[in-house]
């Protein structure tokens, strides 16, 4: 089959096609999303060798020795994390942080930027006739960003202030907000002027910020230093630690939503004499986003800025670097 | 006065005695306790200039215009928070978060490092006769270790590691084992060899980490990463972090206890794909420390290593610089 694979340099292969093991499921990709992630991964985020990829939609085309026949045909979303079943963690229900899982494309497991790829039947969640593919490709990041809602309570009326206005941002903006929160979505002048745009034909109030650094400077928008209960850190990069701990009120939280292969640095004085929280936040039920999915609640298919081809992965690759851009799929076929 | 005075360097200076405001006491301190953010403020820490010290026991002397009057001759402790009473954060008792506040010999304001002091007579908590002054002084650091049990919940047996057998770190773990919390204190071979035997003698789980670095190299007993609920970080040192972040299992919570003036860096990858909890925690209520004092639950008079003249302040500290050691308290007369 056609995949892309990373092993330093990511590459378009002809590979042998992946036998599902007992209790798997062999599937045909038909879309896939590119993620912040792999982008990490190519800097060498989690040290990942092989076909990335961990959002797709598919439909099953093999589980022989399933118990439950019926999945044969099915157009499915997949859990990423495979996990043992018997430790601690995935005895209580969360086992997203099993000690001896694999991750789909990230973590000892083969990806979806491939025309075929296997994952436990246990993974696999059915999409509803009238999501469309286009929508549920955005099943596993809008299950991480509704993780934070697992994680925290939020009373309705909470001022939020999310930090990034790229893929993972406008998920979680629109999450939040669809849970009652007050959402502020702040973003760059340049490349994100056009996503604020798209956020505020949503309904969702923007700040454009103007500089890089200090809060205090601002677009079109006041922004007032410490005046936000919740800041989501979804900028995925270093520096967006320090502006959100700018942002946050005394005894408020940061959720920090995106991963990235460089260290951060921050003055932690702040985050102690204000109390403030950093929460770490990722993977979530998938249940939750297919569950919000059909209400139109929201936006995910016009945050789709290009389809390419599978075959024309790299291309994909190169243009999510050089243009503004916000999700980019692989249709395989 | 004499007084300790920091403008870039410290000295012991002759000052005049400071009057107190309407609703303020003068009081004369008896005792002062040097803390580690003292020792940070003299690296910068805040940006103070003025008398440090912010624990003490005294008695007021002075009180004209106060509506309490019994004030007079009382032995007291004071909180060190010093708040407007009127923004949101004194409305909802978060005074400690007041905007305007000024905080007793750290931000504008003199502190106890001297023979007097003033502070507003809501501040102040008389100590109860059976609590010796070598306690009373603990008040305001038992006060700030309580604290923790205040923002997070924290069951019975919960397995807990605190990170630094220093002054902060042994009143930490002493509090959150009263609190029914499974403690283990974590040390270093060396200068902390004595602390750690004196925590066993209160009955203390302990370990000796024999290098600085990785959580896996270990003195006299076992240490596995990601095996704690919660892991304070009480080292005053940039380095306690990474280290934390290492013993916290995966949901885990790493509480923040100490204040420095340097910045630290840390791998938020690890915070985020565990999603850690990150608490930053300061001061704590009065009430509660002075609760827990008499009950001999937590040993404090066995942790003061030396008692220096006010008129010596300079050797104390540097004394505290020099040796291995925990508490070293100023008295004056």
């Amino acid at each position: 089959m056609k995949a892309l694979h990373f092993d330093g340099q990511l590459s378009l292969r002809d590979v042998p096609n992946p036998q599902p093991a007992s209790g798997e499921a062999l599937i045909r990709v038909r879309l896939a999303g590119i993620c912040g992630t792999d982008r990490q991964i190519l800097k060498g985020y989690s040290g990942f060798r092989g076909i990335p990829g961990h959002e797709f939609v598919g439909e099953v085309l093999k589980c022989d020795d399933c118990d439950d026949k019926p999945w044969i045909g099915r157009r499915v979303v997949g859990e990423i994390n495979v996990t043992c079943g018997h430790c601690d963690w995935c005895r209580r229900g969360l086992g997203r942080h099993c000690v001896s899982r694999t991750v789909m494309g990230i973590i000892g497991r083969p990806g979806a930027f491939a025309e075929f790829v296997t994952l436990p039947v246990a993974n696999l969640h059915e999409v509803p006739g009238e999501v469309p593919d286009e929508e549920a490709v955005f099943v596993e990041p809008l299950a991480a960003a509704a993780e934070i809602l697992e994680q925290m309570p939020l009373a309705p009326g909470t001022r939020v202030a999310v930090l990034g206005a790229g893929r993972l941002g406008l998920l979680v903006a629109q999450v939040l907000r669809h849970a009652g929160a007050q959402v502020t979505v702040i973003g760059r002048t340049g490349r994100s002027d056009w996503k604020l745009k798209l956020a505020q034909s949503w309904g969702l109030n923007t700040v454009r910020l103007e500089t890089a650094g200090e809060v205090g400077a601002h677009g079109d928008a006041p922004l007032q230093p410490r005046s936000f209960a919740v800041v989501v850190e979804a900028t995925s990069s270093p520096q967006g630690l320090e502006e959100a701990l700018q942002l946050v009120e005394p005894r408020g939280t940061v959720v920090m939503k995106s991963t990235f292969h460089e260290v951060a640095h921050f003055d932690t004085a702040n985050l102690v004499v204000n109390e403030i929280t950093l929460l770490g936040s990722r993977c979530g039920n998938f249940a939750t986003a297919l569950d919000l999915l059909p209400r139109d609640a929201i936006h995910v298919e016009e945050m789709i800025s290009r389809v390419f081809p599978l075959a024309e992965g790299l291309e994909a690759f190169n243009y999510l670097e050089s243009a503004s851009c916000l999700k980019v799929l692989l249709r395989n076929g």
